[in-house]
């Protein structure tokens, strides 16, 4: 049903565009270049959209958004979320950088400078009015099935000249409005907002984007998570995955189990999300249709666990047989820890709205599993002899039935590829993600597929490992789809996943350092397959990065030699 | 005369210290760390000084200094510098960061926690006074041969209870002063600022301290450049090597050829240097005893200047003898240009006080020089054949001397390794600047002392070559003495200086890809050469990037997993 709709509106889009646009053309920059401007530099591109769209078209004409007259008009279905993102693509677009006086200085010379665009010969009037409709009606929460679909029709012959943007979803017009806004560009003498006569017909290919953050290597605030969610939605990635805990801290506030932060955080009073945190960041990500999928990594990377709930690690034992002052992953033997982890995953059931969570599952140490006299007679009494992996598994296997039972099977899952490698018997729903072997990722994308899982990529993604010189590049060719498997295999790939590990950046530098190289793999899993040559993207990339920073956020130059007329 | 006076404080320093404390050690932390500090997290030190100094001892005695009556005395002579630095470093240290509230929260606090450390049995009282004693005229312009010696005294048994600094120069009082700062450490709980008995006998190892930014390829903003300069400040470099200009852009606004950046720049408006920015940087670089050095690097790296003095640069020719759309090198075979160059830097000269300007000289491309017709003949005419390099010592050694009859002979020279690789006569005092090599250095220092020449290191030292994972390690035991040289070859070695080119880099993240990275070269041309131990640096490191953090610069985290009290 969906498909007939969307099929009728994009004729209808088309017979109006043929005719009323004879002259169609590559956006071109309608005013010369001035001297001084450093020719010898690769221009960016002007008022292009970073991810691709699906389908575009534009034309030389162009009209003119004045601050003071401009407005969207919600025509369909509205809501919270809609109204919120109407306020904030007004300020995006007209006053990109919090008080940077840009548009003050926009009112003030407009006026004066008016016969610079109304001279030229493509342009074609004001455009006071963009339409936002949406078909049906609002979803509370993003989710894997939202449908993000959306077209934009901005057409210079219209009269009166109104665009509209137009979806079936709510989540299709928070992608289509981010669209427009990176179709309006600012005249060569920065004194309009103009956009080009335009249509757009767009969906990403892959339901699952997201970038993976890490708070607990080193603690990120608040402010700088939103920044990320924020670039997020201007990238159209739809799931922050959230790596909320690990090794070297436990940030997360727990209800029932307070201790764990107060011990396991670097600074209970400072270093720490309460739940109102919690909660702050995922409505903020939810006004932008983003996901937030946390992850509760066990039964390794758990040593800020430990402090919290004695008990719940492994000791350790040296060799002579005494105990040692190390712990190890979390001791799968007391049917206590299975009932902390029990009650433990019924709290974050309830704290996180969306229908995933990522239990990790990576990177188990064995060594110290070995060395406890407990676990050993246990692995005696269960007849696995040495074989680690089935400790593993059986760990895996209770935690999924524990957290099922508490949950009434409400709860699905995101594990790391270990997991399935191990043999544990999964809901069939459960995505597994693949981030081993860097780009030699593709058997293990068949392999998992195969079992009949749907899988998310991370291998080629891992951000984190920061290279000299450009890279991004190489982000941009990693093709998920090109492995050796049957059509209803590669269908099980919903996706992929930015990796930002926290090591090595903090709150300085996470920002920059994710972006724009994460920008390459929003492309990647938004656009059509054949958008895949980096020498055509770097252009529009060079503009997506100025236009970023214009828009207040510390992200890096990504091609070499360049500059933006607005500089952090 | 110097050396004899200093002696003379030593001692009487020395004695008094040594009747005044009975109890010595290493500085530790007189209260007990609590629980949730992620206990795994290896701590940073408390209250040292990075770069180490030569001398210094402390006791765990402590007083506490207060805001609203700690002030600095000015006891001997006085000067803008030093007045401007006794608000600067009160602030410092009392307000790091800008606009943070801390302060406000101190103020408030202390008075209620009072008893915290009154009831220490280490605490001795509250330190008020701190006198600022310089014993010569301040100088007006630091200089590579200005004297950073300097003293400071905080006994905790004194009565009345005060401190002081003391030095030869201003200069040696902004390094004391930045010292004194380091000292001074917030109690556990926040709300105290202490300071331990300390007596430091400190001066730098080597003169010539560097940092190198390039504002060519990309454009560097004049409050990034500043925050660097504090920067520098905080780990006692003193000398800015601007590469100002390049083959990208050319934003240093020139009043005799002000068509060198209209028409070089990135953009004339909002992307160059006007001479009152130039004067902003050389003006607050002076007020923290920092010398800058600008490099107008030619014959190569000069494609910016081209189309502002038009016949400057070589025309390129095609192998079948036509004119190519490339330009080269700046054509040496014209006496226009060396008029040109001329004029130039007898500009340079006067706009910047520092007796040296960096002429470059490196990596001239041959090929288009070659393939010229004009050059050609004037090889011939030469009798120079293809030797190139003839050429290049034509050029430099022409350059020199245009510059010298100009200035008088006033002008002092760096040149990049290579124009001495190629045999031009430089006049004794110019600065051999040794960038090849990565980490095999060592044979060219030799070299270049044997020919008499100083010389200042960068070759271990290209912080633009990132690397995931910890990597100051490497910039901190490279040691620029292990050459294989006579005593006084070794002292030709003035020093070395931390590169950060920009290809990669500009604004957004210049600041942190540099910091605290460049720390670690600080410490090694400052503190003693058996400083060279990374395991014993690294907490002193760690608490040295909070500390920068704290004052409110995007320095990125050094060491792995870690955190600190404020966050960015």
């Amino acid at each position: 049903m969906k498909k007939i709709i969307f099929l009728f509106l994009l004729l209808d889009f088309l017979v109006g565009w043929a005719e009323s646009n004879s002259q169609k053309s590559n956006l071109r920059f309608p005013f010369d270049l001035p001297k001084g401007n450093g020719a010898w530099i690769r221009r960016p591109s002007i008022g292009q959209i970073w991810p691709q769209p699906q389908l575009q078209q534009s034309t030389n004409n162009f009209m003119v958004l004045r601050p003071n007259d401009f407005k969207f008009q919600i025509t369909g279905n509205t809501c919270d979320i809609l109204e919120e993102a109407v306020h904030r693509y007004y300020d995006l677009i007209f006053f990109p950088s919090k008080g940077s006086g840009t548009s003050k200085r926009f009112l003030k010379l407009a006026k004066k400078y008016r016969s610079t665009w109304e001279q030229n010969e493509h342009f074609r009037g004001y455009l006071d009015t963009v339409a936002l409709h949406v078909m049906q009606p609002c979803e509370t929460l993003p989710s894997l099935d939202m449908d993000e679909h959306y077209e934009i029709k901005i057409d210079a012959t219209d009269k009166p000249r109104e665009g509209i943007i137009l979806s079936q979803s709510v989540w299709g017009i928070l992608r289509g409005l981010e669209s427009f806004s990176q179709l309006v560009y600012a005249s060569q003498n920065g004194i309009a907002f103009q956009i080009n006569s335009t249509m757009v017909m767009d969906f990403p290919r892959f339901p699952h984007r997201g970038l993976l953050l890490d708070s607990s290597r080193h603690f990120l605030p608040l402010e700088i998570i939103k920044d990320n969610l924020d670039l997020m939605a201007q990238n159209k990635m739809n799931v922050f995955h959230w790596h909320i805990t690990d090794d070297p801290s436990f940030p997360y506030e727990s209800r029932k189990f307070p201790s764990l932060s107060q011990l396991g955080s670097f600074s209970q009073y400072s270093h720490v999300y309460s739940p109102s945190d919690v909660q702050n960041i995922i409505q903020y990500a939810r006004m932008r249709g983003i996901r937030v999928i946390p992850e509760f990594d066990t039964p390794g990377h758990t040593q800020s666990w430990g402090p919290g709930f004695p008990g719940l690690l492994t000791r350790c034992y040296k060799k002579d047989g005494t105990e040692d002052d190390f712990f190890g992953p979390i001791n799968p033997v007391p049917a206590r820890n299975f009932k902390f982890l029990k009650e433990f995953f019924a709290e974050t059931f309830e704290v996180f709205p969306d229908a995933y969570v990522h239990l990790g599952g990576d990177e188990v140490d064995f060594s110290c599993w070995a060395s406890n006299p407990e676990i050993n007679s246990f692995m005696k009494s269960q007849g696995w002899g040495q074989d680690f992996a089935r400790l593993e598994q059986f760990y895996m296997q209770r935690l999924i039935n524990v957290t099922q039972d508490v949950t009434k099977g409400g709860m699905r899952y995101l594990v790391w590829q270990e997991v399935i490698d191990n043999n544990v018997v999964l809901p069939t729903d459960t995505v597994i993600h693949v981030w081993k072997d860097g780009n030699k990722f593709h058997d293990e994308l068949a392999r998992v597929t195969k079992f009949g899982y749907r899988t998310v990529l991370s291998s080629p993604w891992y951000l984190n490992y920061i290279n000299y010189g450009v890279d991004w590049d190489r982000y941009y060719v990693a093709e998920p789809l090109a492995f050796n498997g049957t059509e209803s295999q590669k269908r099980l790939v919903i996706g992929g996943e930015a990796c930002m590990w926290g090591e090595y950046i903090d709150a300085v530098s996470v920002t920059s350092a994710t972006w724009p190289r994460a920008s390459a793999v929003a492309e990647r899993l938004w656009s059509n397959a054949n958008i895949n040559d980096p020498r055509l993207a770097a252009p529009r990339l060079e503009e997506h990065r100025c236009r970023l920073l214009r828009r207040g956020f510390s992200v890096n130059p990504i091609n070499g030699v360049s500059y933006c007329d607005v500089e952090w």
